[in-house]
């Protein structure tokens, strides 16, 4: 882990090599499963987290809705869905991004007080983000429905405090060792994580069995295995860690978060502090699930792709090949994705490897400048809601995403706009 | 799995289709894990099995020595080294090819009756292999000192049990998919199974939790996630399942085993039923241990290239590029042999599918006919012992393997010798 960091260009900008740097060597440690309101004020029975930069309740999307209606309902602040939307067109909910309070959220991204947390710490700041529910229905793809919620609900009472029994139990878990091993076992760690779950309950298995009665010990481990998106809450929490140790570093071109709440698509830049830089959110050509067609798919959503802020996600396409058919392509494909991502980042990981590259890094740092000036957007490696709240997950794809955003800030960052 | 077979001629020869039919399609299934007395009358006080063709006592190397110096002492048939060469020079000892019995062993592959195997069945046939003891010390090199037999003897006493109670409790764990999924998890399934180690944790963590003591199923769980070659005895007993049902079709040039015994190196092939051809056994350019030269290594030993026999392996490298420099080599070369061993088998895997070539099969079948008229031999992925007994692993590398026995085969074939 002490390897120099390798900048992808002699002259680089100082305050850029200062946050890449962070991005590539700080360490980030699993602390434990917790609920959410134990680990940030911003949540509250009338105040929820979500996913991208900031939205007016009135403005978000069909599955963003659902999602709040869950977490209502989940709450015991509604009975129904009647309930829950009388409160949410009341104005008497405030919902804030995920990302102010220092987390990140897959999809919808709505984290309520209650829900159970993965929280990751790095040079003695906390991130965090909602356990993964699993496929089927799912609150962060905008479902309400009993089974849904009945689920949500398992997870909260048993299995949440199983998982932190263990990490409490077992020997720290290294995060970001956690991903560059799945990087190694076919996995980008954003879409496909089938191998880092794995790898993931081979590290907690035996503390699980140790610290927990026998058959909620069997049945966390049932569903964790079940599960193959199970890790992303432990990459991402990650990922929002390193990001945090690159930031605010005045004049730093780096981007430290992209994110979508469906209907915008937002970047923060180092340098740029807490601003977020919006542009409409894409939806790119996904693969679609049977019998949809675009006119389904909700605009991006989510906070996961901070795995491709700090250098894996799409950004380690490469190691993934498995995962391409899934979003409708070509394992050349993957290939040729990270080769341009290394024309707009600032270095390469010397901790996030590439296989097929002979242990290559991922290319890490985002530059707005060098997107600027190159026309090439980033990539991201994501899932796609339903429009309709309650249907749930319509596609996956590799989307660009809009590259006003990235030509904004390196315009705000010429002009000297200072770190907030 | 009901993907027809893709062969790679049009004009295939019906004995090989016949025989490649059979690897493509035979389902295998994870019995258990037994004693091997208690699977093959093959092993008793006096008869141990080895990996390769036959092999006089008198003429095996240093690490198959050790391996029976350590069965001797693990079965309590000798006190020490002393009283174990004794018995071995005495020539009251007899040791038979694991093949014979069904078996498959890897590197010295010495199997003593107490041992624990992992049992496979496919088609009313039961197959074995003993478990790995895991890096460091172990029997399977040659090595019997107290550290490498107390944990044979806990592995023996405490995991296999487990083992097999988790099993029993389980779903049955269809072994082809296992290796299937391991490929998708940058796993050759031969000399890298990181990722299938894990994957069979999760299938088998939740019944060693609900059916074992704490303590015990705790421990079974932290010593498979701690050795990444824990899946290789389910991964070639499996092979040598496929194997054995491509066997005995008269007139078929598909090889059926490939196998050293550390002096020899040997194939069989399905249309020359159990005959051996052999030829001088390989030790190739490993990558060596530190310290190590050339001098110091073994030639090649083991039965685990059944792998490559069947269509994983070497046959599967660049699914595992991550394995590339553990063997000395780049990704690009991994890509490299996969291509060249097309040239030399008779059809492409519908299971086992490589994610780098957009899920297209493994070079599937050996055909000894293309072999001699290509003068193409196959590769194989394999660890190598250190000549000197109780040295353990001295490097490990890509071998090409003698063409001479598949010449041999051929010609064997062309003149009409039977099957027999």
């Amino acid at each position: 882990m002490s390897a120099p960091t390798h900048f992808n260009d002699h002259e680089v900008d100082h305050s850029a090599a200062i946050s890449v740097e962070a991005l590539n060597t700080s360490n980030v440690t699993l602390s434990g499963v917790r609920r959410a309101g134990d680990v940030t004020e911003a949540v509250g029975r009338r105040n929820f987290l979500h996913a991208g930069p900031p939205i007016e309740i009135s403005d978000i999307t069909g599955p963003m809705r659902g999602a709040l209606i869950g977490g209502l309902i989940f709450e015991g602040e509604a009975a129904d869905e009647q309930a829950a939307a009388a409160i949410i067109d009341s104005g008497k909910l405030t919902i804030s991004p995920c990302h102010h309070a220092g987390g990140v959220g897959a999809m919808a991204g709505i984290i309520t007080p209650s829900m159970p947390v993965v929280v990751a710490k790095c040079c003695g700041r906390t991130t965090f983000s909602a356990l993964n529910e699993g496929t089927g229905g799912a609150v962060r793809y905008g479902s309400f429905n009993a089974e849904t919620l009945v689920r949500l609900h398992w997870i909260t009472d048993v299995m949440a405090p199983a998982l932190d029994a263990a990490i409490q139990a077992a020997e720290p878990i290294d995060l970001v060792t956690l991903v560059a091993e799945g990087l190694r076992r076919g996995d980008d760690c954003h879409n496909r994580l089938a191998g880092t779950t794995a790898a993931l309950l081979c590290l907690l298995a035996p503390e699980l069995t140790r610290r927990v009665s026998r058959e909620d010990a069997a049945a966390t481990m049932s569903v964790m295995a079940g599960n193959p998106h199970f890790a992303l809450p432990f990459t991402i929490s990650m990922g929002k860690a390193l990001a945090m140790s690159a930031a605010n570093v005045p004049g730093s071109p780096v981007v430290t978060a992209m994110a979508a709440n469906g209907r915008e698509f937002g970047i923060r830049v180092s340098g740029t502090g807490d601003r977020w830089f919006t542009a409409p959110s894409p939806i790119g050509t996904p693969l679609l699930m049977p019998g949809l067609t675009l006119d389904d798919v909700n605009p991006t959503m989510g906070d996961s792709m901070i795995a491709e802020t700090v250098g894996f996600g799409a950004f380690a396409m490469s190691a993934a090949p498995a995962i391409m058919s899934f979003v409708g392509g070509t394992a050349s494909q993957g290939i040729e994705i990270v080769e341009e991502m290394r024309l707009i980042t600032v270095a390469t990981s010397s901790r996030f490897l590439l296989p097929n590259e002979d242990h290559r890094g991922t290319p890490l740092g985002i530059d707005v400048h060098r997107v600027a000036s190159s026309g090439i957007a980033p990539v991201i490696n994501n899932g796609l809601a339903h429009r309709e709240m309650g249907r749930g997950r319509a596609g996956a794809g590799v989307t660009r995403v809009p590259i006003e955003c990235f030509i904004a800030a390196s315009e705000a960052l010429a002009t000297g706009v200072r770190c907030s």
